[in-house]
């Protein structure tokens, strides 16, 4: 079959790779029908994270089951299913709280264990435990909001959920990435009364506006804490939803949150120190980190098969896997919020 | 009158300063009826914060009401009041949102706003946003469980609010200073389960399981995160109360929480950098901050004049006013918790 790999910083190629095969009693065999590119596979394509040998690459996918192994029961051939990005075996005291990403047999995609999920197929295990198969086979219109629920939508949602947004909330968004957009639109279902997201790029305002936003604020660092709280009557917002992962856009999060606020954080920190002085004197709490977007898989699939939400507006470009590489480049260099890729 | 000031490290002594007098309309003048030491006093006794210059020092007494100004409508002379540990306007909305730690407006002891809280006197501003009257003037033997409601009993309940204690909770106290042991209190009247105190010394031990621990640890940083692994089957405590402030404590706090669990931090921040990484791959929250003890004082002072409470047995030794200096010594040296001067 074919999958992608990273080589070095900008040298993503489509490549021919051994087909994988069910070979333990969890595993699954899923034909990928529609995969797309994470901002966290920047940091590598950026250089920013080192890419020691050329390894397989992307973790967000949907698809049909091929194949399981003997004691899978949950899923079986011809469903489709949406996959959660990262591998949990549902059972230990971590997936059972409720936070799969910290499973005690985590396995991660593109590893020994478990395929990248930018290829046509992907082999797993602990089918049941990471899995979520959809009531029929979708249509292909939901298919793109139905991968969104593999990483950035469950992961704007935690986001959301980690700043504790509650009905009636003023809270600023920072970060118009796929997440952030996503975070927008979370903290809009929860019924925050005002949402201001934090963008200068004219088709993310757009989306933004579209998924809940109230307000938008272009301006940057201080100018743009100087803006919310003008916003705010010099308070600042209820909570705070970081998605970026710099420390810029901490720094930004904690200057924009109010006395007791809550900085919901689910960008992978790049250079992150939490001001604990601020958090000190001003009771701003940080809390989230690598989404359990398994967790809230149910009720959001349900969501968005009934209509209710649309995340997969957040796919701007639809590319065929082949050109895989321009779609890493597209959304490097911000041509595209996030790039959809067809095998 | 008289009035304990820090001269420099270890050096503290009781001085003649001129009589405070109320001048302002929203002002108190209180007569003290028993001050204590707090843990927060021994930073700058040790050198660890610096004295740049003799100052006030105190900021934890009870006492009852001499004179007010014009604006003063909630409490009167002859009332006995709690102080919480800051004053506070109680209009502003960091006050109104119960944050009045980060008041606005907010003023410290030991200031040209307020005298220093071990002396016989303390004037202060804001008296309706800060003070908070008992129902009437209660007995000798209950002063020391409300004097523990300026700051230590508060701030130990912060701690577990922050750290979200629920009921059924396994809960672990980092610290075993008054604070932490008001926050073994405070876990265990919210219902936690298991309450894991921390300390190494007897008398404290001791204290702590009268307060409700269930659970001992003496061993200290990997060893004492080992035998917390080992009594909640290798997943940590729900719900961790740190209540020291130094870079050790703080990452016991995260080695010992669960995926998923709040570490509520009290104590004041000194060399803390929080982990981003571990907060983020376990997804462990950090919240706290400097304690609204004034937003706890009503529901804490029901409970303590119901004989729900004892949070004053805290107090170990007992000193007229005139010792100071050897409370602070007794303090620091570890014989005492927490010190009680009465003028």
């Amino acid at each position: 079959m074919r999958a992608t790999m990273i080589h070095a910083p900008f040298d993503i190629r489509l490549s021919d790779v051994p087909d994988p095969k069910i070979d333990g009693p969890t595993d699954a065999l899923v034909k990928i029908v529609a995969s797309c590119i994470c901002g966290s596979d920047l940091w590598p394509y950026r250089g920013e994270n080192p890419v020691a040998e050329p390894r397989r690459i992307g973790h967000e996918f949907v698809g049909i089951v091929e194949e399981v192994g003997a004691e899978v029961r949950t899923v079986k051939p011809g469903d489709f299913v949406i996959t959660p990005f990262v591998v949990s075996d549902g059972t230990c005291p971590n997936c059972q709280a409720g936070y799969q990403t910290a499973c005690q047999n985590r396995v991660g995609y593109g590893t020994d264990l478990a395929d990248g999920g930018q290829g046509e197929y992907v082999k797993l295990p602990f089918a049941d435990g990471t899995l979520v198969a959809t009531p029929e086979v979708p249509d292909d219109a939901q298919i793109p909001s139905l991968l969104a629920l593999s990483d950035v939508m469950g992961t704007g949602w935690h986001a959301a959920r980690a700043a504790r947004v509650k009905a009636g909330d003023t809270v600023v968004v920072v970060g118009d990435g796929a997440v952030g957009l996503c975070g927008v639109l979370a903290a809009s279902r929860m019924g925050a009364e005002r949402v201001v997201a934090l963008s200068r790029h004219e088709p993310r305002q757009k989306l933004a506006v579209e998924f809940g936003a109230t307000d938008i604020i272009s301006e940057r660092d201080d100018a743009a804490r100087d803006a919310v709280l003008e916003l705010t009557g010099g308070v600042g917002a209820d909570a705070v939803l970081e998605c970026v992962g710099t420390g810029q856009s901490m720094t930004t999060a904690f200057d924009v949150a109010r006395a007791g606020a809550m900085v919901g954080f689910v960008g992978v920190p790049h250079g992150v120190e939490p001001p604990i002085g601020v958090m000190f004197r001003r009771n701003v709490g940080l809390a989230g980190g690598a989404a359990p977007v398994r967790a809230y898989l149910p009720r959001l699939m349900a969501d968005v098969l009934a209509g209710e939400i649309d995340p997969g507006k957040v796919f701007d470009l639809e590319l065929p896997l082949a050109e895989v590489a321009e779609g890493y480049k597209a959304m490097h260099e911000r041509r595209a919020i996030k790039v959809l890729l067809r095998p």
